[in-house]
């Protein structure tokens, strides 16, 4: 089964990679863009989709610092941690 | 309107990050995953969507070595990059 996650950090963290996006595209003549947040993205083919929560705590993402979302690609929907 | 970018490396291109996930995962009991991919996650709010393209092109990816997807979150599907 295709699992796509998507990791973003924690509202409240710090995201300079989103703040340096934010500044960079006027300057490149793109106006009225607004909270940009930049994260990962990572899409595997899993046996057990029942695992990837854990994946998710123990390897995928820092959740001390980042929120993760699973979306299983076959129509379902995504569900976002908790 | 809320806009999602996926960003990934193209097919041929190397992706060790993905290589050191999959290769991570068993060692931590998790068996059964292949493909694993990853990539970047940009999210952002936009005036007018037209943008999102010419966006990517020029500083969110290198399309040269990545493929983009724009997702707008309004309920509308997601349109994979040329």
């Amino acid at each position: 089964m295709r699992a796509r996650v998507l990791i973003r950090p924690k509202a409240g963290i710090l995201d300079p990679q989103g703040q340096a996006v934010e500044r960079a595209l006027p300057a490149l003549g793109f106006d009225g863009v607004e909270h940009v947040h930049v994260g990962r993205l990572v899409e595997l083919d899993v046996g057990d989709a029942g695992q990837l929560d854990g994946m998710c705590q123990r390897l995928l993402a820092n959740p001390l610092i980042e929120e993760y979302e699973v979306q299983l690609l076959d129509g379902q929907t995504g569900t976002p941690s908790p």
